[in-house]
């Protein structure tokens, strides 16, 4: 299936000279949407991943349905005082100034295999932050999926050493 | 399986005096968040649903393995500003003023048969935004799907004449 032909390129936005890469019109069907989950799923297989983790909350989108099909956990990350127990923290880099990412203390187990999802490979910073947190609390990240990712913005070198699957390249 | 095992009750969160309900404890566990999502996959064949729909992020945790597993679209609805293309709006009430919730213009398509998902029946506000973005599009609302109710807010009262289903209810 040529996922690409679900994606919708909206000109301009959030700003003038950015082509923004619209994947709500890929998730309104299902069968595409189920195709591309199925291709993060058996990726997810091959790598045999005790967990998925994914940022809010595009990150969401691809995970939750990737954890329903090996009835694996989800675990969360989300932006500074959304969850509601203890958690550690990672800046990333935003435009404008700095934000914390941060994930429940309890969420993932030392050793536990940990494969990562977003929508987006863009820059890399929330990856980059997300890899951190998952880190920190003793997890391997053995994976980390996206459904697209902008080569032109260079975010995969900034990941190196790790294990990368994107369904979609522009 | 009594899923309410999986729920870490949480006092004084986000403020004084509210005894929040963690639903993350559940998702870390794979066994649980499957069989929870299982129940609303059953529900939305039940009610013959042909597209989900669900409020960011907590919508999407439980709307999306949903989708996954009926082979069927999600549509996202989002906080004002976060959709690309052209959206119609809906105010909720928040505790400290007005806020609006938004969902593409071409999401769901006239007569399509809808269900609702969140993690949390409070107030219903949110809820009642969501329903009404999706009626003004052509939708049927066939069904709300949550995690957990709390009754003792009689958010269920303002949803009157729609079914509901939830998995918990305190």
């Amino acid at each position: 299936m040529d996922l690409k032909q679900f994606i919708t390129i909206v000109p301009d936005w959030p700003q003038e000279g950015v082509v923004f890469k619209d994947i709500t019109t890929l998730m309104d069907n299902g069968e595409a949407y189920r195709y591309a989950t199925d291709q993060i799923v058996q990726y997810a297989k091959e790598k045999e991943v005790d967990i998925i983790v994914g940022p809010e909350a595009r990150g969401f989108i691809i995970g939750c349905p990737v954890s329903y099909a090996l009835s694996l956990g989800f675990a969360p990350v989300r932006k500074e005082g959304k969850l509601p127990r203890e958690t550690i923290k990672a800046d990333y880099g935003k435009e404008y100034g700095k934000d914390k990412l941060t994930i429940h203390k309890d969420a993932i187990k030392p050793g536990q295999r940990v494969l990562i999802t977003d929508d987006l490979l863009a820059t890399g910073g929330t990856i980059l932050a997300t890899i951190e947190l998952v880190e920190k609390l003793g997890g391997i990240v053995v994976g980390i999926a996206f459904l697209i990712e902008l080569s032109y913005l260079n975010g995969r070198e900034k990941l190196d050493g790790y294990d990368i699957l994107s369904l979609m390249t522009f």
